[in-house]
Order: C-alpha cells, then structure tokens, then sequence
C-alpha cells in the first residue's frame, strides 16, 4: 500500500508527523511518502505556481516515511509527488493535520483541502484533518484513536466517486463522537488591521472574525465541533451547481 | 449602482479595461470600481495571504471607473475592496476578462474565479468571464454582445442564492449562441517539464496537456465551447456533497 500525505503548514509542522504516526499505526507495513510544502503555506487554497520553476528536497525519513519539502504550494506538492516522487498512483492521500480550523466555509481557503481535491480530482481516495487549534505545540493526543477509525474506516470501504473528505477536530478534549456533516455557513467580519507605515502610507494585514451563521443547523460541521464531537463533511471539487442549470437557461436564450 | 471589478491577470491587462468597457456599456453610469493586483496572479484559486501585510495603490482612472491595484491575490482584492475601497456591498461583482480558459475542471485553480466566488460568498452577483486565448493581445472584440447580454441578463434576473457564474467564451470567432452548462470532466497530464540547474540539480516548471473527458457530454462546457458556444456554468463555492451524507454516516458509527 503506497499513501501520500501533504499538508499546508510545511514540512517542519508537528501536525504532518501526528498524522504519518496515525497512518503507520493503522497500516504497519504502508510506504508512506510525505511530500510537504518548505514553509508555512496557510491559506493558499488550490493556487498552482504557474510563473516560477519548483525544486524538491529531500530530508532524512521519520517513522518510516520518506520525507521531500516542495518549493510551493500544497496543490503544487500533490503534482510533482505523481510526476517526480511516488512510484505509482497512491492507494490514499491524507493532508494535514491542520494547525486550525478547516470548517464551515474556511474549506475554500484551505491549502490543505486543496491538496486533498487535487488527489481526489486524480482519483485518489482523499482525507483533510485539521485540529480547532492554530498553535504550533497543538496537543493532537486526544484526537489519535478517532483519525485511525476514519483512516480505516476509508481503507476499507472507500469513498464516494469524485469525493473527498475535510475531517475536523476538536482540541483540548476526549472528541464525544464523530458526525457527518455539511460546511456549516458562516462569513468573516472585520477582515483587515489597519497600519500606517513611516512614510504615512496606508497598509492592511488580514485578520478577522468569524461569524457562524450555522449555530442552530444540526446538520453543521460547526454545530458539533463547538459540541465536542470530530465532523466529517464530503466535498466535491467540482462546484457546478447542476440543480440550477434548467431554471438559468431561460434567462441567456 | 456600484459595481466591483477584479481579475487574476492584474491591473495592467487588456481584458480587465475590455471588462470596464462592457459593464460601462451596459449600465452608462454605473459607479465602476475597478481592483485588481499588482502583477500576473493566474493559478491563485481563493488563495488569501496571511503571512505578510498589502497595499492598495490608486491608479488614473479608466473609462469612468476608479482604477486599483493591490499587492496580493484575486481574493485579497475583493476582500480589500470591501473594508478599505468601496462605499458600500456593491450591487454586482465582474471578474476578467481572464486571457485564457477556466472551463472544466480549472475552475478550481482560477483566480478569476476565486474572486468571483468570494463576491458570491458576501452575497454579491458575481460573474467570471474567461476567454479562450492566454495571449496579452487576444481579440476579445467579437465576444461584446455575449457578454454584454449575460450582463443585462444577471443585473435584470439575479442569480439563485449562493451561486456565481463561470463564462467561457470562444476566441477568434463570433459566438453562435449561449449555453448554460456543467463543468466538463477532464484531468491535466505530463505537468512539468524536466531542467537541470548548473549546479546538477533538478528543477521542474509547470506546464502539461489537458485530457477532456468531456468530448460527448453535451451537458459540459468544453463541448459547446468547441463548438463555438458561449458557455455559463454556475458555480457554487461550498463544496458540500450532501448527497453522500445518508451513505457515509454509517461508516464512521
């Protein structure tokens, strides 16, 4: 069994080496290749670089995995492990684990998702975790024995076709359970600290709040996450909104 | 009215005042706000940049409209818009004209369509044109009236709730009509080329060949564009496969 594991926060961050222990523990004997960004690439969706070349680099292995950081992005991790890196196709990719939230409609910024829809798109059943704390000493500990259930639980029956999973969890606590869930809805206010340089120049950092807007939506990955449970939510790279194609075709005849 | 105005390939591209021109065209005295990056953004997808701060620079008017330029993605420059640019929500958000395809499955890769998304996100009408020519001096002339109708069209109807419009049209040809329709399957091959730096060090460069997996589905956008069709596909940015939910849950009991 070959499995490619990315993620977005780099190939230094403590989440990626939580999560090849998780995949060793389930399957022992797995070749692992991790194949991660060299630096912090948060928030770079599924950007590809399209202006620059890329170089791999290879680092000493841990737990078994062979280890390569990439000069770019998560996306661009994913494509040159298929070109350069693993020998076939990999059985499973998993990206992560996330230091920070993936969920509600934070999946469409998120380098690690984007790197588990680029395995999807090439048909590789995919898994995003992401832990609700940002910090880089996060304690993934108590989240161990449900990633291994999920990771399992995906080996065994595989996915839904053209479908990829974003996994996330809860932090500081045992989860209570895990749900299926949909991205809960949600937008984010007071986006930008505002500075002025020496030279009395405007400029502007991105911060932010995030307001839930699925607080009492049973259905919400935000909704059980915020009740101490692990959400899995389905995503489908593909965004066509097939349902609303006989009502629009009127409207451009 | 107020309308927002962005693309991927930066502030100083053709198809961003060709854009300007349509929307002035159609809406004589709309209050046009034109923000842009800086440089060349293509591939950004929703990509946000957290770790280091922007800057707007105000540029001479074009056309009636107020001319901006930020020092980060597609999405960074609606996002900006908002808190530092705009009066208030605009009433429609237009994103290109991208110098280059997004049908199929680069949707997700699109930086023109990142920003047409996070617009749809806030709950603006949004619309990303894309045209079937990458080159800086595409002739974007005889797509005027497509796009001017599907203006009209959107500014006349709305769009349902949550979704934005991806348009692809033709290059170098009149249109022979409008079609609603679903992203076409397909998949990129041979991604990179292969160079050697003069130290002996590999390095890679992306590239690739698009494989359509779409050639008889007459319900996919790649077919009708190569048939000389102007397609409109909607597009929804949460990815959510809420058909999948009622399968999967037992897996994960």
């Amino acid at each position: 069994m070959i499995v490619l594991i990315s993620n977005d926060d780099g190939i230094g961050a403590n989440g990626l080496r939580f999560l090849i222990d998780r995949m060793r523990s389930v399957v022992p004997d797995a070749e692992i290749y991790a194949v991660a960004p060299d630096g912090p690439r948060s928030g770079q969706s599924s950007a590809i670089t399209v202006n620059q070349p890329l170089s791999i680099i290879t680092h000493p292995d841990y737990n078994g995995a062979k280890m390569f950081s990439v000069t770019g992005t998560p996306v661009d991790c994913v494509k040159l492990a298929m070109h350069a890196i693993v020998p076939r196709t990999p059985d499973l990719m998993l990206s992560g684990v996330n230091h920070g939230s993936n969920a509600g409609n934070s999946n469409i910024y998120s380098g690690t998702m984007g790197a588990a829809m680029e395995a999807c798109m090439i048909g590789i059943p995919a898994i995003g975790f992401s832990l609700l704390d940002f910090r880089p000493d996060a304690d993934f500990g108590p989240t161990a024995p449900s990633m291994e259930r999920i990771i399992r639980s995906v080996i065994k029956c595989g996915l839904p076709e053209d479908v990829c999973l974003n996994v996330n969890m809860p932090a500081g606590c045992e989860p209570q359970g895990i749900k299926v869930t949909t991205s809960g809805r949600g937008r984010w206010t007071e986006e930008y600290a505002d500075y002025v340089d020496p030279f009395g120049r405007k400029f502007y950092w991105l911060t932010g709040r995030y307001i839930d807007m699925a607080l009492d939506d049973s259905a919400a990955d935000s909704y059980w996450l915020s009740r101490g449970y692990v959400t899995v939510t389905p995503i489908r790279p593909d965004q066509t909104a097939g349902e609303t194609i006989a009502g629009l075709s009127p409207i451009f005849d």
